[in-house]
């Protein structure tokens, strides 16, 4: 049986009814494929690998054409469903109960995903192909470590000389109703681990010992105040959370020798992660100088930063056309131009800002990683009519610009 | 083969050879029963329990005379090998290399029971019985938790009506030679755990959120400075040390839902254990305060002290008579008179100074509670020589003062 590519219902219904739990593709790539090589797309499922995680599929598909690239980006990779019993309706059921599909994935984001898909299928039906080229850049990796995903697989389609003019990821951006926000950028994230290494003793003779305790506390104080910054015209003020503490060797009486602390900033631009990692040194330097803090014995300095790997660079998009396009449609469609918005985590949009202009929107987020995860029937329909429109028009004001 | 009770090595040999580690009597207070029965001491061996901890031996020794009651106090129990393979010699062989004994408990701190076993066997048989009363207290839970140990001896012996006039405790108190030092009174000890609320979330929604690490921190950093005091005649500074650092629910990009903190605080005698929670209490009062610190929604307060039980309360013996003694008894066997201490741990005097006057003098404590524990057998003599010393000239100075 063909699927009925044009209802974002059952697109969706078919693709929640694929446990694909991060990593597992679960049969939504090859789903997808069933789907996008009817209406003309080459499809490419890239499997990306690497020493310390699992290999993951991937799905980049190409309908080709006379004109301008849209990218549209997402993930079919889910979060584990967590207590299923808790669930009304199994996970991967695809379940319809009083205008609401429920599954895992259903607005995170599979739902935006059918919508695109089905817009895209009405706008064909109607319209035939395109003036140019829309492709499909879909990974298995979002949810998981994303390093086998959509990083690798813009430097795959780059390296065979895919360019694009601009995209738009599916992700759900809506607080609380269709048309309330599109998401034009993000702040960075940069994630460390703070280490200070003591001398172990007991606490009635700590003369003969050095608790690290000490310069951790001084030292992450001066990471949490005063603020890093009030704040831009675009971004939310920056700001620093201390998430795991961790001491080595210590017991009521006895003085640790070792103790860690992880910190994560998400950043706007006002930095970037260079000056981000020295102003984080200087506030500990000054910390440690300011309180006399010493190096011990077997140790360079007082205290050594473990900076995680992949930290997320701020972003943000200037590209009116996009930006004006597409809240255009939503307002064509909701009666209202969404926020443009820099709130929120981290995205794939980081790893894609680097190829062409990109700007998030898709569904309502309120049930995303939550037990009973679920999607309104009506808001299906509706982010598949901003999609059509969006469409259309993108690739209309494409034209006009290249007249 | 009556044991020779005359020789502190070969009593400090039995003793060794009795695997007694903490809570395990091992037959050590068997042994030490055997010693001091011939003598004309009538025995008893108490075992006390408790819901939460194992049940321990004890043993409470009296040699009945007309006259003031002289105790001495020590433990049979000793603390674990440790790694048994790194030893020279097995830790319960007693092995006498190069005029030194090695063992597990060599210098804490059989060997000072075996040299006042030793002192008072020579005593008698030089002077007869002394013209008054001596008992040896012995618990088998001083490396343990130390609740069925001395604490509750002593309230045993007390409730028969037992009144003592003065204390020796033979733990190891010299650290370098014999006549170093002598434990005139131990700071206190108080621990709790400071315990911080938060509401867990993601990093990106610290809004959401509310991250109890930030309020530890900066009540961390109130109660490390400033100092408590500057120390007072007898004692040094009072000192506090934070050992354990506790996250509930972080993860790099998750806010935690709680945090916690165990501290120590070794204090002299400007505080009592009651106005040491005052003041720690209104430092962290004053830095939530200072902070704008406030409770969650679903705390009545921003921070919990939840306090260890039974703080050690802090003591100084000013029974001139008893240090003078003890003090020219080391003075005429080592030519020094000994610095009076209060510095080190807490050890079982904190229960027996509401009972009578107690100091400490023992051994060297350089290698207690390490691999290769071992005592000098000059000590063990030099050792047995002051306490005999000190036994003669207590019952003569009471004898005075009594006239």
């Amino acid at each position: 049986m063909t699927q009925n590519t044009t209802d974002p219902a059952a697109v969706l219904a078919t693709l929640i009814q694929c446990p694909s739990v991060t990593p597992d593709e679960g049969g939504a790539l090859s789903a997808l494929t069933d789907m996008l090589s009817p209406m003309g797309f080459s499809v490419e499922r890239p499997v990306f690998s690497d020493q310390d995680t699992p290999n993951v599929e991937n799905l980049y598909a190409r309908l080709s054409g006379n004109g301008p690239h849209l990218m549209f980006a997402g993930h079919t990779d889910v979060v584990p469903v967590g207590d299923e019993a808790a669930w009304t309706h199994p996970p991967f059921s695809a379940a319809i109960k009083d205008g609401m599909m429920y599954g895992r994935g259903a607005v995170d984001m599979k739902g935006g995903i059918a919508c695109f898909v089905a817009a895209l299928a009405r706008y064909i039906e109607e319209n035939g192909k395109p003036s140019g080229s829309i492709s499909f850049l879909i990974t298995g990796d979002e949810e998981g470590p994303a390093i086998n995903g959509s990083k690798k697989l813009l430097e795959w389609a780059a390296s065979k000389g895919e360019t694009w003019d601009g995209c738009i990821l599916g992700e759900p951006t809506n607080p609380d109703a269709m048309g309330d926000m599109m998401k034009i950028g993000r702040r960075g994230s940069l994630s460390g681990t703070l280490v200070v290494n003591g001398i172990q003793g007991h606490t009635a003779y700590p003369h003969l010992a050095d608790n690290p305790t000490r310069s951790l506390v001084a030292m992450l104080d001066a990471l949490l105040h005063p603020a890093f910054d009030e704040g831009t015209d675009n971004f939310q003020p920056s700001n620093l959370e201390v998430n795991i503490l961790d001491i080595v060797g210590g017991a009521v009486n006895v003085i640790p020798a070792k103790a860690s602390a992880v910190f994560n900033i998400r950043f706007n631009d006002t930095w970037s992660v260079e000056t981000l990692k020295a102003e984080i040194n200087r506030r500990l330097d000054k910390a440690a100088k300011d309180r006399k803090l010493r190096p011990t014995k077997s140790n360079d300095s007082v205290f050594e930063i473990e900076w995680r790997e992949q930290p997320s660079h701020v972003f943000l998009t200037r590209d009116d056309a996009l930006i004006d396009t597409l809240g255009k449609s939503v307002e064509a469609v909701t009666g209202r131009f969404p926020e443009q918005s820099t709130t929120g985590g981290t995205s794939d949009a980081r790893f894609i800002k680097d190829y062409c202009p990109v700007i998030e929107f898709g569904l309502v987020g309120q049930t995303m990683h939550k037990v009973d995860e679920c999607v309104a029937l009506d808001d299906l329909e509706t982010l598949t009519r901003i999609y059509e429109q969006f469409i259309g028009d993108w690739f209309a004001a494409a034209a006009d610009k290249a007249k």
